[in-house]
């Protein structure tokens, strides 16, 4: 099967004030030939998480997001801070994003948004038996709902649309709610 | 609930070749407050194929993705060509990739990449019954074999770590593979 492809160099045409920034690499094929402008965007790693409370419900965030234009329902999440390990992220984001904290975590797995440009590594945790423990602090842009979704209603937000995020929707399904 | 934000202006910073483009708007949030400069990341509209044979295996393909720096079992997708409609870029990526054709084929919904930055909407379909008509014929850079894979040994790809792109993961999850 196809080898690693050698990036021969890479250099950094645009940053875009600290969120991302794009590369364009000089690359070499397995076979030889060779690519002279492989985009690729850059971004920190992320962490989101499926929290589930005892009584078996799913703490979701209802949250205008520019990029879809509308309000969706998604899975809290969040990138790093300088340090901190992706549990760390992943804690820190429940709590500010949605008040809830505590319970059993377990990372379910770094996964790929864009497997051809390399944006964003996804660190999936589930944490189980989560409990409302705070007020959520957030400083986002959107103001945040925090909704509990049972398995049925996660069904359901997908079929009327409501939730639309591939990461929040894969997500769910690693965690078995979907 | 949060309406919809006001795009005041937003100008093109960076045209990646055709491939992708990076924009920062200004806005105004449905409270007043003025964001100078939000990034979005422009993206053709994809589409991605979970395509399923008479005998309820899913056509995906074994492929290096460079994003990953690895080979990866991702199901056919690509980006619409001029003038076509996402089922039309959906038939032709999935016999161009794998050579498959023909089913019954159903829409099952635009998702979104990226939430934030906007980047990439991915119609989703899903066919059913499809046939070996064709040898596969791939421009794509990276060698792609062709594989037939059970519902199980979906499963068993995630679990691998084989399968990590959350497109293919929710996609096949929306078509009820995991």
């Amino acid at each position: 099967m196809s080898a690693r492809w050698k990036v021969l160099s890479s250099r950094k045409v645009y940053e875009a004030g600290g969120r991302f920034t794009v590369s364009i690499q000089r690359i070499k094929l397995p076979d030889g030939r060779i690519v002279k402008d492989y985009y690729q965007i850059w971004m920190p790693e992320s962490a989101i998480i499926i929290a589930r409370t005892a009584a078996d419900k799913v703490v979701l965030c209802r949250q205008y997001r520019h990029g879809i234009g509308a309000v969706s329902l998604v899975a809290p999440a969040g990138t790093g801070e300088p340090g901190e390990t992706t549990l760390q992220t992943a804690k820190r984001e429940l709590l500010e994003e949605t008040g809830y904290s505590g319970g059993k975590w377990r990372f379910l797995g770094d996964f790929a948004l864009h497997a051809n440009y390399g944006s964003g590594t996804v660190a999936v945790f589930l944490a189980d038996g989560v409990k409302r423990t705070a007020e959520p602090v957030s400083d986002d842009l959107e103001r945040t709902e925090v909704v509990l979704k049972s398995r049925r209603e996660i069904a359901g937000a997908v079929k009327s649309r409501e939730m639309v995020s591939m990461g929040t929707i894969a997500s769910l399904s690693l965690a078995k709610y979907l």
